[in-house]
Formats: C-alpha cells, sequence, structure tokens
C-alpha cells in the first residue's frame, strides 16, 4: 500500500497501535494541538509542515507570504484549542543556492504574524536540502483558565457556529492555478487570493470564546471534514443547514465559473482557518458578543443531534455530498 | 549572498535581529534546547530536521534505522540540557509513491529509540511531497532540579570532559560514501558503520552528571567547533590536549586509509552524539562515578582557561588545526 491510501487517519492509527497512551494529563494526538501537563495550566503545542510546490509555489506567492502563512497556519491550531500563543520554533531545509534575501524575507513573514500575538521564535533547526523548500513550525501556547477547548465535547442541542467566510481560500487557489497572480485584477480577486496567501488564524475569537463552548476545531481541511471530525470526537450527530454556510459573493461567482459552486468549495475546499465552535444553546449570546468584540463574524450553520451520522440539509431536505471538482488532498495538492 | 555562505549563525543572528528577546524564564536559539518557564521546572524543547540526501541515503540505511537516528539526535539535545526526555512531535514530508511499510518502519525505528526513554509521540504533522522525504521530530523533556545545564557556564579551571569515542560516526560516513554497506565486512568496519547509522544519545550520563558541571553541549557538529560555542558562551579560553582525545583504532585506521586521521575526524567529522563538559575539580571524581554508573567512557582532554583563547596542544605544543579532508558542512553534506 502507498501512504497516499493510507492517509492521515491511517498514520494516526499505525502510530497509536506502536505505543502507549499518553500518561495521565497529556493531550496526545488527535487534536488540533497537543496538551503538556503543568503548573497552573500546562502548554499547548502543534506543529504544522509546508513544503514548496505542495503548499505553496515561488510563482504564486512571496517569500514574506510563505513565513507569515505558516506562521497563521499554526497560530490558528492554538487559536482551536482556545489558547494564547506565546513561543515557537521554526525548522527550515533551504536549497544551497537560494539567496539570504529570500531566507531573510520569509522570517520577516514569520515574526510579522508571530510578534502581533507575542509570540517569540525559541529554536529550530535550518539544513540544507537538494531542491525544495521546506518550512516546518511549532508552535506553543498556553490553554485558558477553564482548560484546552477540544474536539471532543459537543452535546445534542449545542449550535455549531463558524466565524468568519468559507470556500474564499479554494477560490484564490483555484484563479492562482489558472494564471491569476497576487493582487489580482479586481477588488473580488483580491479578496479571494488574500484569503489563500495570507489567512489570519482566529486567535483572539478562539480565547474570547473559549469559556462559553463545549468543543471547537479549526477549518483548515473543509467544512465537511471538520463537522464529521467534531461528531465523531463527540459521539454525536449534527444537523448542517448548507443554505447558511458563510460564503461570499466572490466565492460563488469564481466558482461558478469553474463549473463548481461555492458549496463546494466551502465543504471540501480547504484552508479557511476558521473556527468551527459547539456551543450550548444558554452561551449563544455570550459567544456573539465575544465574537462581535474580536471584529469577526460567526454563522449559525447548524446543530448537534444525538443520533450518529451528519445530515446536511437544504432548506431541509437531506442532500449527498460529492464535492465534484474539489480536490483537497495532503498527499497531491 | 547565498545561505550557504550565511550559514547556521547567520541565521541565528538574522533571527535576533528581527524580534524582541525571549521574556525572563526562557531560553532562547543557540543552546541546545530551548527552556519553557514553568512551575516546578518548565520543559525543555528542541527540532532537528532530517533530509533525504543530506542526512540520510536509502542505499545507506534502513528506514528503521533512519527513524533511530532521528530519536537519537533529539534525544542527545535533552541529554546536553542534563534532562530528562519525556514527548515528542514529529512532521514528514513523504513523496506519495513511498510504500506504507517504509512509514511504518520509519516509525518503527523512531518508537524504539523513544520507548527506551518513555518519550511518547504526541502529535506532529504528514504531508506530501515531490520526491525526498523530510523528517523534523520535536523532542520535549524536564530538566533536572537544579536546572538545566546551558553551553554557557564554563569557568576558569574546570576541566573538559568527553563521552565515548569521537570521530567514529565520520569514520563510517567515509566507509559508505565509498562502496561500504552495513553491516560491514569486518568487526571494525561494524563499529564505525553503527556509530553512523546508530548512535545512542547520552541520556542517562547527562542527567547524572548535570549536578556537578557547570557547562555542557553535544558533540554534533565535530568537536573543534563544540569547544568554540562552551567557551565563546562562557566568555573563556582552553587548552585542548589533542593526544588524549578518545579515537578508537578503528577510526585511526580507517581515516589513514582515506589520507586523514583520526584526529581531524575527531575535531571535524561531526554527528557523534558524545557529550561535552565544563567540570570543576572538586567534583571530578562524583562525575566520573555518574559517567560509570551509566556505562560510558569518560575523558578528560582539557582545561578551561581565563584567557579568551583556545590552544590546541599537542603533548604540550600548540598545533594549528586543519581539518582537510574532513567535510562537515549543515549545508552541503
Amino acid at each position: 500500500m502507498q501512504v497516499k491510501q493510507l492517509g492521515e487517519r491511517g498514520i494516526i492509527a499505525m502510530i497509536h497501535r506502536m505505543q502507549s497512551s499518553p500518561p495521565p494529563g497529556y493531550v496526545g494526538i488527535g487534536d488540533d494541538a497537543a496538551l503538556l501537563p503543568g503548573y497552573p495550566d500546562g502548554w499547548l503545542i502543534s506543529q504544522d509542515m509546508l513544503v514548496e510546490d505542495i503548499h505553496f509555489r515561488w510563482d504564486w506567492a512571496t517569500p514574506e507570504q510563505v513565513g507569515y502563512k505558516a506562521a497563521q497556519v499554526n497560530l490558528s491550531d492554538i487559536a482551536a484549542m482556545g489558547g494564547q500563543p506565546t513561543a515557537a520554533l521554526t525548522s527550515l531545509a533551504v536549497p544551497s543556492q537560494m539567496s539570504s534575501e529570500v531566507l531573510e524575507s520569509l522570517y520577516r513573514g514569520l515574526t510579522r504574524a508571530f510578534d502581533s500575538w507575542g509570540v517569540i521564535i525559541l529554536g529550530g533547526d535550518t539544513v540544507g536540502t537538494v531542491d525544495r523548500l521546506v518550512l516546518d513550525v511549532v508552535i506553543l501556547g498556553k490553554p485558558s483558565a477553564q482548560g484546552p477547548v477540544l474536539r471532543q465535547g459537543a452535546r445534542p442541542g449545542d449550535r455549531l457556529m463558524v466565524s468568519g467566510r468559507l470556500g474564499a481560500s479554494y477560490a484564490g487557489y483555484m484563479l492562482l492555478s489558472h494564471g491569476a497572480s497576487w493582487p489580482g485584477e479586481d477588488i473580488d480577486a483580491r479578496s479571494v487570493l488574500t484569503a489563500h496567501l495570507e489567512p489570519h488564524a482566529r486567535v483572539a475569537l478562539g480565547q474570547a470564546a473559549a469559556p462559553f463552548i463545549h468543543a471547537m476545531t479549526d477549518v483548515s481541511d473543509g467544512l465537511a471534514r471538520e463537522v464529521e471530525e467534531l461528531v465523531q470526537f463527540g459521539s454525536v450527530g449534527a444537523d448542517v443547514w448548507l443554505e447558511n454556510l458563510p460564503i461570499c459573493r466572490a466565492t460563488r461567482q469564481i466558482a461558478a465559473g469553474f463549473q463548481s459552486d461555492g458549496e463546494d468549495y466551502a465543504l471540501f475546499g480547504g484552508e479557511d482557518y476558521e473556527l468551527l465552535m459547539a456551543v450550548p444553546p444558554s452561551h449563544l449570546e455570550a459567544v456573539k458578543n465575544a465574537a462581535a468584540q474580536s471584529g469577526v463574524a460567526l454563522t449559525e450553520i447548524g446543530v448537534v443531534t444525538d443520533g450518529r451520522n451528519i445530515r446536511w440539509l437544504k432548506n431541509g431536505e437531506p442532500v449527498v455530498l460529492h464535492g465534484e471538482g474539489v480536490a483537497f488532498d495532503h498527499f497531491s495538492r
């Protein structure tokens, strides 16, 4: 079997088989970040790797954008635990003929994103490579006083809320792969290209919402998969109201231009780095206020049920998802 | 300028320029591992990246050996701080056509090394890549009750002690690059090939010696550079007695066969993963006992001086180091 067929879940299952469970106090593989125990509240830690020609291309993004996005992808993992990011480590495999100006721009992007949250780079590694650049970032953070918000914990009756807008990053990706270049020709193009090249982790929202919610994850792999993970970890089900998905007009138009539709981009596109939360009805107002104070839109897109399956509903009617023409895959994109 | 000319130190200096210093309680870039503050004693953290065809080759090493060495390289960073390794994260960029059996063997090597110290893999990332495998490991550990042992801290009069033997890894590397394959044709070849392909981090020794010593680092980049770092961080000097370097007969013979000598392999070869310590004379016996209990040889190779320079002495006479014919370089090997 090829690694590609094994998939990310297969790899996680394999590692679980090979070792014992983490001791009490730890959160191990499977959530947005792991938890190291400690007084008063331990450390959150997560790691994300970006590979040239898989996750970014030099003809699409500036070195500063590549660094900036790498930082945001990692910040998003801390946001998804409701934590406060504090420190980072960065490993780079650098083609030996690469200019030091490119490296400096890349680090300028990293530190620009990290500085806004007071995150300090504490270490890492720099090695040579034969051809493609690889950037691996480790982010550390402190969980909120109530402890980390896990994927696990959604309860029947909780509302599913999602921040920002969905599908825009994939719309930007589609424009780039059909010859567009940043900053784009018009305001719509610029909006989705920026969503793809310079996403913003929802750190402030994650922290503000943490005290009020049951479960959370970031939307990095498309909403369909993230809803699936949230209900699977919580041993619950969900109804998702597709007509409510926050998809901007530009994303819908661009999707239509590629014979697809905005919903598929939102459900299967990936890389939106928004937050998906399970919110108890009694705390809906508190979470909406938290979002308003963070300046982020928050949309109710469904409800957690006591079934074990997910119903994708369009104006009340169940639909079957296909996601044709949208290929998000860690191993081939 | 190319990144290669900038070098690892240039990159570290660049990152320092771009961000503020870490808050009190942190140890940042520049030591074997960073320190995250916390009660009672915080966390040590380090990250090391291995790249196919730079740090390992599939025709030289089995996948299990690659995983095993990646783990040991990281364990060595915790050993060098006198810490106890506890947890790890692993990021992999995997060629999409790689078989899942190779991945499983690689993780078997990782977990075999980690299991001996109770280290649990808590997370990481797995992504696709176009061609060469990249493995980036993050290791976490607890410092000793006295706090971490830094590179900084050597004082005039301290003895320089080094564990195990030096240069064997480079002798193994030279055999491999001239057509030898593991396990080798005779016991000498096997010994140096194993030193290169399956190094052992000196975790028990690092912990046992920690209460008694002023400064420590691991010998990953050749003894010459590590002595330099130890005295530079301590604002001291050193006399190093070259005739005392622990170099085994096999290493000397193999070096001679390649028109070089064992001392150059020890000083410039790299990847030995032994420990170099600055030991106050009053604690020499305690450290020797610690080494004996850990089953590791320990050799006195010099003394810290109150000058600012390093004197490399051969039977009392100063010599100038060249290291011709030995090329350890993170960016080209």
